[in-house]
């Protein structure tokens, strides 16, 4: 007969606990790119907590941090964790919180004395933020879809990704070792923090992510005629800049419309950027977002129709350069209602929304159910020293995680739910 | 008895000899930035063409080149000139014209063997475009406002504006003996391309200007936000971008209303620029031109206006910042009647209208009658290698320059026009 499961009081995290290994990893500074000194010592501070909570650490060929605590059964493992590396001047939550919170969930196991049926793994993954070299890498190399190309990436040093990654102690020419297959995990959960302001507002605790968006990045190049701007009259001017200003204001019109979740134009160049010369050419980049593609699609078509209005109507042209899409990926129901049960058991309000960000996560769902929870952040801010959530609801988070992986745990090895 | 005017046959300005003028000049590049080696070889061989027309050069302290022909009397001289620096990447006929034609007119008296009652000189000012240590430097000198602030300015490679001008022959330290005061001459004519598409479109020969137009630069500072584009919802966003969209359209649309003559975006600049963070700060200008102030100031009210609109609907701060303004200069009705005369002359269609570009003109409208002539320029297109404008058209406004010189010649001395 195997243990059942202990009682609520004796799995609660500790608050200040949690609050002081976040704490401890941002001495390392609001920069941690990845690959970089910071990130490394960031990365030696994390694996000396996995030790501590018991966790047999080891590094994948990716430079992954993979902490293993074995189970009962020769089963799978259940997989929890993010990330420590960050943008450059990031927060001290975007990752940290759930590689943290995951190694304080093993540390309260490890206090009870409770094995878990499955094994756990706590997975550190390497340059999720991907300043360099582009996002997800480690994750990516996990599930086989990181090759040859990117590992001839350069950074502005011109470090290529192979350095980078043997600079971590991994192991660049035997990538294939850290490809996992699909149902190599039991499940993935992942608590992040929100990152918009969506929690905080409505003032509800918890997140359940329904999805992670897909992405469409499309470059827009804007072709008129630079000028005098003293001596062209208005009406033969060709002015790439105010035909540029009508998509802003159209990509933004669209998701107000609710066409799509989200859509912006973060970037924009004006050439040649002068106070007396009409703009001749204009790039910018439209980004849209949403949980299903169709939409990104419909947003993407009714974006083209307004183009051929304004380049007809401005006499400029506009050319849509479509980049490779990131495809929305929804999050598994199983993981979805262990996270229901949790808040349930736990007294705790939810709210289910869509990330809007990308995660590893999204990467894990090809190898197993895949799920994630999300805690306020407040004033949405996220990317920024100013990043904040409060150790409350950090807390929480990382009792819902530690309760979500306790109910999969059951589920999926088929054993009773014993709690009062 | 003074001798009377020559006859018009007599007084036919050469198409070909004015083409080949110009040709030579551009022999030394697209790009004679002032003070620049380029600038230096150019001035050498319009000096050298100068002396074979016969004028007496020289030198002022400012670097302005003056050709100097006698006249009858001891007058103010009538003067006619432009600049031969360009921007980078310049044209053949922006100033070059207007030199040229100057010295191809003192070229038709000198084989006519007619001597003006006024003296004549022949301009060519330094650094009229202003690239580097602003613009109509050599004009200013002329009528005492380029100072020692001016003079201490630095060009990117740290030299000063006093070195430049010395490194064309000026005298920096005794730039006060460059100065004229009002009565000085006689009269100012320029002959210049008209850098914009009105005549050609109207396909009209020659362009009466009936002043040159104020300029007034605002720099306009959009702060909201920066926030992550994936997470953050279109509702709680402060993007700096769509608020800056809306200032370019209200820009140009102010202008269509014809509230001015054009008002332009130019410059625009987007922090931090990267395709996943909603824009935080967005810096622009905006510069309106008219040949009215009070028009100038009309638009910008309504301007502001806009703003409070804009920056409340998008809750973003929108501040102005007013750089010093340049004010309208009339031209000379007497200039202006001079040239008509010599139009209805000639035979010569021509049209009013507003010079929208800065002239060293507006300088000299301080020392005496300033009038300038305008011929086609293709396509509107200046500033740039693909400026252009067919010799007989360079040659019929250079025939306007001689006939309207010979007719203030007359008017300002109260000689009788003879002509059959």
């Amino acid at each position: 007969m195997a243990p059942v499961r202990p009682s609520a009081r004796s799995t609660q995290v500790d608050t200040a606990s949690l609050f002081h290994r976040i704490q401890s990893i941002s001495q390392t500074g609001t920069t941690r790119l990845a690959y970089s000194p910071e990130d490394i010592r960031g990365r030696a501070l994390v694996m000396e907590m996995m030790r501590e909570v018991g966790l047999r650490v080891a590094l994948d060929a990716a430079g992954n941090i993979v902490g293993r605590r074995p189970g009962r059964e020769r089963l799978p493992p259940l997989a929890l964790g993010s990330h420590v590396d960050t943008v450059r001047n990031g927060g001290r939550y975007d990752g940290i919180l759930g590689v943290m919170a995951a190694i304080e969930c093993v540390g309260v196991l490890q206090e009870t004395g409770y094995t878990t049926v499955h094994p756990l793994e706590v997975i550190v993954f390497a340059n999720e933020e991907g300043q360099q070299f582009g996002a997800l890498c480690g994750s990516r190399a996990m599930v086989g879809t990181l090759g040859a190309d990117d590992l001839a990436r350069k950074d502005e040093t011109g470090r290529t990704l192979a350095e980078a990654i043997h600079g971590i102690g991994g192991d660049p020419k035997h990538l294939q070792s850290a490809r996992r297959k699909a149902g190599d995990i039991a499940a993935f959960v992942e608590l992040h923090i929100e990152q918009g302001g969506t929690l905080e507002k409505a003032r509800v605790p918890i997140g359940i992510v329904e999805g992670i968006a897909g992405i469409s990045h499309t470059d827009v190049r804007i072709t008129g005629q630079a000028a005098h701007s003293g001596t062209t009259s208005m009406q033969i001017r060709r002015d790439a800049l105010a035909a540029a200003a009508e998509i802003v204001l159209s990509v933004q019109k669209a998701a107000l419309e609710n066409r799509c979740q989200v859509a912006t134009v973060g970037q924009l160049t004006v050439l040649p950027n002068a106070t007396n010369v009409i703009p001749g050419e204009v790039a910018l980049t439209i980004e849209i977002r949403d949980l299903l593609q169709e939409r990104i699609d419909a947003t993407l078509e009714h974006l083209r129709q307004c183009r051929e209005e304004i380049a007809s109507r401005s006499r400029v042209n506009i050319e849509f350069f479509q980049r490779q899409p990131i495809e929305p990926v929804p999050c598994s129901r199983l993981v979805q209602d262990a996270i229901v049960e949790s808040c349930a058991h736990l007294g705790l309000r939810f709210q289910r929304l869509a990330s809007g960000a990308g995660h590893d996560a999204q990467m894990m769902a090809k190898l197993g159910p895949m799920g994630m929870i999300f805690v306020p952040s407040q004033d949405g801010i996220s990317h920024s020293p100013r990043e904040f959530t409060a150790s409350g609801d950090c807390a929480q988070g990382a009792q819902v995680l530690l309760e979500t992986i306790l109910h999969l745990d059951e589920v999926l090895s088929g054993t009773a739910r014993s709690d009062p």
